[in-house]
């Protein structure tokens, strides 16, 4: 099938989202990056560039220049979509421009900085007809699909409860100073970062996971927000009470100052008959409680799934989805090897390795053929 | 940088562990695929080479075609490295024709189908001193990676017992006939297998990484393999007793007849000192377990970890290596919608999702400013 | 060492808690049940003394009965401790009479039905300088104890969250009548229950296992409760918002509509250095989250504890405590055997377990010594 | 009921087994022990009697004695069953006195030193019609009393394997001579031990799990044993290969070297439909695995499990049984204070948490009722 032609603003050197981004739309197989602006720096886009393997007169200077020389491009040349991964405080802006010229979008999250924005945002998509998909990364879990679809069907009875998290631990190493390696400070200052830190920036994540999962509405919340230390300026921390209708309350705790916790994003949707819980670092796990039968795991690739969880399965059951990095690393110690590049043992398995293992099966069989006795390997 | 030229033999339409190989080789992005021989029937093959953007003219008839015409291209253009993902009993004729043409090799297990085949590709190596890399996945998990070093600088102690396991259960469905949609036959039939099933299959998986995480030889053998059910060539199920020097012996357990197990491959070493454990279901997790503190768990992504093993990872730590795949999941369904193809909602998040958050954020800053009250949404 | 004579005021048949405290009181050595009021029924209240061994003369027809009676016995007969573990309205004035009367207390929770009641009690305690013992059970667990001495030595640093849950799901059954066996609808009346059910019967745990591990005191509350379906009168669900000083919140969440959770009490309490996690459903693992090393687990009967939580612990390490249950069960059925009552075939190991374990462990031995060979058993 | 009047042999001060005997008749209450033989020294013997509240006449110098003076008893006072806990190697000469006499028995694993012994022991008790119940603790717990009803009514299908493991570390402390501690040398002495120490002290637990939980006979047994260490007389590590009939095999895992292991005694039996799998330091999990259905986690206090796994079972759901341990810590600590005792604040709740308490729970009701404001505790 033909590959999208995608380009990028932000995510050059250093940059992680951006980095994931590429990734994923690798493993999909469905894009092909052909340019883009990586870097405010125009040098170092360039270099970049160049490093990506990306025709040099593709990397532009600004996204207007972008706009421009694509449209000037023929049909079947031109980006057809571009991702934004910039800091939030540039997202609008781009899209803006970048929809209102034809190019389908992909958008980091927060999607703007303010309502106003978003909802203008909105307005343009529905004219345009453009596909607009924003990175909320944790809809693509298998689980929280089966999720979803399990809900949609009714299995947990009335909704009684729902209580997400989103805990973290890193920022205690900038405002406690205990990590020189993080830098990242300008995610205290209002003006890169928005009305708020740890809910802008995590309890989003939160928040969508139960519209997504159980397909209601917030209508209303009670928040009380903890900057946690005398001058920051944002939120570190929080408790936001959730009303979604009568006798129908939740809760989203999220937090930046949790010592320790890695990425505690967890769900958990109670019903009267059954109750949903999935968390983040787990994520091939999906639980159901009841009063009356036993808890159950649920787990992608089984035919006991629904289409939508299924449908991002490629690998048998068993194997987390993280084998395909656990191959991708030994591919890496594959092309060291092959460039010439130093590599430390154990990056790949050698012929050698082959060899042991070959005598292994063999003598495995020799022993049990001649009566279970001792055979040297 | 350039990437490598990789030619595949094997792995077109269906072939699980052929498309594991190309998107392994995407992620780590040092890889392109240029060419090869993807199915025995050459217009299947065609068609896929087709699929996958492939220049027609370098998919190929039979591997010494490809031989022939990848020698006769100037060297910046020639395929530097081939991937071997056919059934076992071609790897070695294959393997033998391509390293003395002069190409690098990355191979599925079990390397050959006998120990001599074995031998003789080793020496082939040594001579050609070309890369061989041997696709023994589990050992670029991070952990596992982690787990030999810290064995290396000796933090266990002496070594009094090694353990491990590879359980699966899903030949049940072959040879009780319970799943349709399973097929595979072909694995129990000698002549495309080999010598063994379930040794040959996984349990090599378990010996070599006894061997790659303690640096030890086994050096003894004493095997019981079980066909299991009655009209069974080969051993589906069966316990090796291992012996390594005077004073140290252990046991590798695999079986493919374990109903309902995933892919329950683990390993233990246990020293006087402390002892390590790992699972490959939830790989992120190394425990090291001590009689004088309290178990440790090491987990990926962390300063306190060997340098290998950080060397494989590029997510902050807490989000499983998994979440390029959510990720892809995404850009999958944000494709299906530019290309104009049928999607499900919930297969990527829109615009109105980010209006939703947009709302949330502010929402919740606002009670939090007016003294923690009710904010409609 | 003399046995601590104790009465119990409730706990007749049926009645769930007080048959904990005699099992608790038998476990732990020191108290011998010579009396009480078992039962509001008096007839019921002697068969229940009759079936307990207890002395018919000391099974009294109510609390100023038993008060009358036990002060005219000499000192070295008379009871010193007596458990209350009626229904919550009837704590307050039995306490007071029997404090008054100088006899020690044991006391379920929770404590009154007002806080002006549980004010009173707190001075005549004062006054009489007796022993009064709340049941909050929970800070009984070894590693709740080991929480506690972790954070009073500050290896946390400074705390920057608290989050305390309890989740249970059984009153689904009677608010939706799935379960005829449960009753217990006095509870979802204010009159026996009091000013609330979820609070007041466990997220009063919560609270209390927040300020007894960090000995800190909640200063602030806002409360947001729910009770889910309409026509019941008290909240069966809900959040409360704490706050313990400037730049320290907290949260506990609290429900008894959590469809299938069994008994989920958790406490975490988050710090700038480091991070403690319990869960009562798993209490002998108490969780150290840091940024900068591995996870670590503490369990009970380690030399690394503190000796509060060794103090409770009599089983080496690995061995959970309810094998003592384990252990009564076996006894239970041997009990069965010995009075010629009917038992099953598995209620205890017989003399032809123990016959078979010999051979096992003679057979292991013999296969060994002959060099590894089948040995019959 | 009447109370079983019990003696015991062994068990004084410092056995750790003994204690754990008391405990458990003293949870089933079905027991009242009335004298016995604590300890080979006499003097000691009677110490301890004395500090258990044990009538000083019923302490006895030596079994014979025992015997003697309980046979001359009226039958209503006289000792009905007696429990053995003292080194191996006295079991059986107790074991056949007291039978013959006519006491009922409890008796400590293993059984006796020798197969012949055990044989023995068989006849007497066919002949006697006594009760004799071995203590395999690990039968007495709900969910393996559920496994073995699962397994008998076939829920597994055709059983295809079966795996038992015991791994323990704390020998190490001894052979490294790495904590003081530790004592029980005695136990790496064949004239106290037996033919075997790993295998007999705990393999041999593992080898009852399997029978009792399968009901199937292992038929023949092929072993490899391991001293781990120059000079030690026995092993203390092995592995059993275990054949019950054409087709169906098996391994029992057994050491005591497993540095840092606490208690790893686990259960996995593995069949043509599902799988079931249970682990001793989690003894309230039982899971079943299946290939065409989602992981199923039993727990006991459920109405979904069968009658001998429910008759064991006295808490409400999610309560572990270890909660009586918990509560008899606080009534350990309010025995302290009773007795005038020093106690450390901690070791019980008192009347001011009672105050919280009541504080709490008033402050949350008045905060929901004045429309979610905050309240001062």
């Amino acid at each position: 099938m033909k590959k999208i032609r995608m380009g990028m603003i932000g995510g050059g050197f250093g940059a992680f989202i951006g980095d994931a981004h590429r990734r994923a739309s690798r493993i999909c197989n469905d894009f092909e990056l052909v340019g883009g602006v990586f870097d405010v720096d125009y040098e170092k886009s360039k270099l970049f560039a160049k490093n990506e393997g990306i025709a040099p007169e593709r990397c532009y200077k600004s996204v207007d220049a972008l706009i421009a020389a694509e449209l000037a491009m023929p049909a079947d040349k031109r980006m057809e979509v571009v991702a934004i991964v910039t800091p939030n405080a540039l997202h609008f802006s781009f899209a803006k421009d970048l929809m209102t010229a034809g190019f389908h979008l992909v958008c980091e999250k927060p999607m703007t900085m303010t309502v106003e924005e978003a909802l203008e945002l909105e307005e343009i998509v529905a004219k345009t007809k453009l596909t607009f998909a924003l990175n909320h990364t944790y809809t693509g879990y298998p689980m929280i699909r089966q999720m979803r679809d399990l809900i949609s069907k009714g299995v947990l009875g009335t909704i009684q409860r729902i209580d997400a998290q989103y805990y973290q631990g890193w920022i205690n190493s900038i405002i406690h100073g205990t990590d020189s390696r993080i830098t990242g400070v300008w995610r205290l200052d209002p003006k890169h970062t928005g009305a708020s830190s740890c809910m802008g920036d995590i309890g989003v994540h939160a928040f969508n996971l139960i519209e997504y999962t159980t397909g209601l509405e917030i209508k209303e919340v009670l928040s009380d927000l903890n900057p946690v230390k005398e001058g920051i300026k944002l939120d570190l921390d929080g408790t936001v009470l959730l009303r979604f209708h009568k006798n129908l309350k939740g809760v989203i705790r999220a937090s930046q100052v949790c010592g320790g916790v890695e990425n505690g994003l967890t769900i958990a949707v109670y019903g009267s008959k059954a109750s949903l819980r999935w968390g983040q670092e787990n994520p091939n796990y999906l639980y159901m409680l009841s009063d009356t039968e036993p808890t159950k795991i649920y787990k992608p690739a089984h035919s006991y799934n629904e289409p939508l969880a299924e449908a991002g399965q490629t690998m048998p059951c068993g194997h987390p989805e993280g084998i395909y990095e656990a191959m991708a690393n030994i591919y890496k110690g594959t092309a060291k090897s092959i460039r010439g590049e130093e590599f430390t043992a154990g990056e790949f398995p050698t012929v050698h390795d082959g060899v042991r293992g070959m005598k292994f099966i063999h003598s495995v069989v020799k022993s049990n053929k001649e009566g279970n006795v001792w055979v040297k390997i």
